[in-house]
């Protein structure tokens, strides 16, 4: 078998065969398959798309490139959620909790941010004491007793993604819907759960920016993990506007704390309880989606959501007061507010864009060993649909480093658009795919 | 300027502009473009093509990636003819003198052979003596004197090509028209001619196997050409069979010689007169084009052509005796007769087997450092269209190494279709461009 027949085979429309799929992503990972052979390939594909076979190969292919999970040791269901990525998402830290407080066990493998997006390894390090590094036992000893425990990628994990998505974000070869599919489905199956609920953003700053090409893609990715045995449930989320009001990792620790309390903002609350209750729903508990979600509601009005959330902190050797005195997370020295020079409506905002203007305020990284400032970030004032008038302040900035204002401020501004009528209301969730 | 967006844009089927395509070819000669994004804008050109314009641009960006020739020392219009490639194929040997003869340049740099072609420096080099490196000052003189003269490219002609046809060798991008067009274009516009000849080859073992396509591939270079200020001319030419009679190095140049005796094989000698006479043409010599075929010809049945090229050896340090004395290129130790099993007619050959199997002769090189046996090759008895019966000679074998004779029978046999019916028969030039 020789990489120039596949890549030929594949530019010519053909499908290719599991075998070819494993020789390209087994020789790869070995790196014997040069950059530009991979590139050509991974253009090839861009162009003439994978059929559903091809695209669930390929998703094996990589999930078992690398280590695959086993989480036999966890007692009980095991769900978990993946989001294809938000700026101020943090979902995962509602999520985990009300799911785990109803007997479902979440033991989560989460990655770091880079770029515009924050991770939720990140944000759970903003955590005084918090570790994300656990041994496995230790890990699984945590979901067994309190049901939830969220920690970094440490072994390795589907690397012929890690190589394939690296060339995709140089070659302009990310949107490409069965590369997508196969590099998020692919580490996600090399986890070991039963029922995942996948949230799939739509919009300015997603992967597909039309409802039609994230329904494609919510749909190829649920169809895969089904091949593989999993529950699958995907929703369709509105990206055109970022998720809550905190942007960057103790802010947005403490937005989820205060959701846990039945205090967050509403479509943060919204999200979660759907998501929550996706997730207990696939895992048989609770007759239909919405008793599911309903349970998922009352895990935050009774507390067992936000006890869960403590304890869990606790285990995994965090300070369990912070839910209690957020001043633990420390305090960025400067805030700042941004105002509005004009009235009208916010009509949009650039999500990307938000995520950019964090990520220049210091809590984010451009690079893998960049240093975090967990305590920098942005509160929103105002969001998509909200009126605004000259003067109101939009947002305030959490930073520790007075030259980073300037540069954050032209991100963000560029990245709102104000009009004079307000724009159309759209759901959070726009569809539901299973 | 991002090497990224520039892939981006092709991708998505926009136009690149002079400066990009500058930007790109610039920086990859430079080692600054890694060899997957290079890779990754091939395929996009691959699927996207390039409009006149932008194939224009590229051309020119990849003749002026490295040094020019400046022939302006030599006295009178210097014509040249080129080919896309073919098995078998000494035309340059034949028409360079005659054109020569004629009064008209022939300052020819030409390709060493890789793989299944033969090149025109390799076939000299089988002369005894001859050199095909020489200072430029005596390759003018000798251009001066004799009005022809044949060497190897020294200096950095074209790198971009180099570095792009390396590329597409192994990424499946090879059959794109623009990047056809760049390479032969911008590789032939670095040397200092002012009438181009170009035989286009189509069919099996060619760059483009329909005659629309070759037809598209050559007004492409012919309009290429005269934006850079050449007169063009462009001959489409079947290569559903190998030309002439002997494939492999000396056998070929003894094969020229008899052909610049008048005795050589029909459809060889045919080209050749129609190649000299469209670089007459081009030059304003003879009128017509028919006029010029005319003078052609006459310049083989002269004598004239065969003492210039004589004489061209004797000035490049070859032995002239051996237009005369054909055994001073030495006789491989074993020929050995292939025969047919079968009775029919030969209703094709894939002339790229042909030229493969003289390569396992010993005639050619699959590395760039492979030493050339120069008297190997093969002398064909039948071709496409002649009837065969069983026992009969099909063509013998010409090479130092017994060892060889097996895979190379395989090849050739291969390479072979006979069936009961005689094919239809093809003009050898099917179209001509200009």
């Amino acid at each position: 078998m020789r990489m120039y027949d596949i890549i030929r085979k594949k530019r010519d429309g053909e499908s290719l065969s599991r075998e070819e799929i494993r020789f390209f992503t087994e020789n790869l990972v070995k790196g014997e398959i040069p950059d530009y052979q991979a590139a050509a390939l991974l253009m090839a594909i861009y162009f003439q798309g994978m059929d559903p076979e091809e695209t669930r190969e390929l998703t094996f292919a990589i999930r078992d490139s690398g280590e695959r999970l086993d989480f036999s040791a966890v007692h009980g269901i095991r769900a978990d959620k993946h989001s294809t990525g938000g700026v101020g998402d943090k979902t995962s830290l509602v999520a985990a909790p009300i799911v785990a407080s109803l007997g479902i066990k979440v033991a989560k493998v989460s990655g770091r941010g880079l770029g515009h997006t924050g991770g939720t390894v990140d944000k759970l390090e903003s955590i005084p004491g918090f570790k994300t590094e656990l041994p496995e036992e230790e890990f699984i000893d945590i979901v067994n007793q309190v049901g939830a425990a969220i920690v970094g990628q440490s072994r390795e994990i589907a690397p012929a993604d890690k190589i394939l998505y690296a060339l995709r974000d140089v070659t302009a070869t990310v949107d490409s819907l069965p590369l997508i599919v196969s590099s998020i489905m692919g580490k996600k199956l090399a986890a070991d759960d039963d029922c995942i609920v996948l949230d799939v953003k739509t919009g300015s700053g997603a992967f597909m920016k039309t409802l039609e090409d994230s329904r494609a893609l919510a749909s190829a990715m649920v169809d895969t993990g089904k091949n593989a045995g999993k529950k699958m449930m995907a929703l369709i989320t509105d990206m055109d506007r970022p998720l809550g009001a905190a942007v960057g990792n103790a802010l947005e620790v403490i937005e989820a704390i205060e959701t846990l309390k039945g205090k967050g903002p509403e479509d943060l609350t919204q999200l979660c309880v759907i998501l929550s209750g996706a997730m207990l729903y696939l895992a048989g508990k609770g007759g239909t989606l919405e008793q599911a979600e309903a349970l998922a509601s009352q895990a935050i009005t009774d507390g067992s959501a936000l006890k869960v959330f403590t304890e869990m902190v606790r285990l995994q050797g965090g300070d369990p007061r912070i839910t209690e005195d957020y001043s633990l997370f420390g305090t960025a020295p400067i805030q700042h507010e941004i105002r509005a020079v004009e009235d009208g409506y916010i009509t949009g905002m650039d999500t990307e864009g938000i995520g950019k203007a964090s990520l220049s305020l210091g809590a984010g990284r451009n690079t893998v060993t960049e240093p975090i400032d967990y305590t920098a970030g942005i509160i929103l004032h105002k969001k998509t649909g909200d009126r605004v008038k000259a003067g109101d302040v939009l947002a305030v900035f959490h930073t520790s480093d007075e030259a980073r204002l300037k540069t954050a401020e032209d991100i963000f501004l560029r990245a709102l658009t104000i009009g004079p009528e307000p724009p159309e209301e759209k759901p959070l969730v726009l569809d539901i795919i299973d």
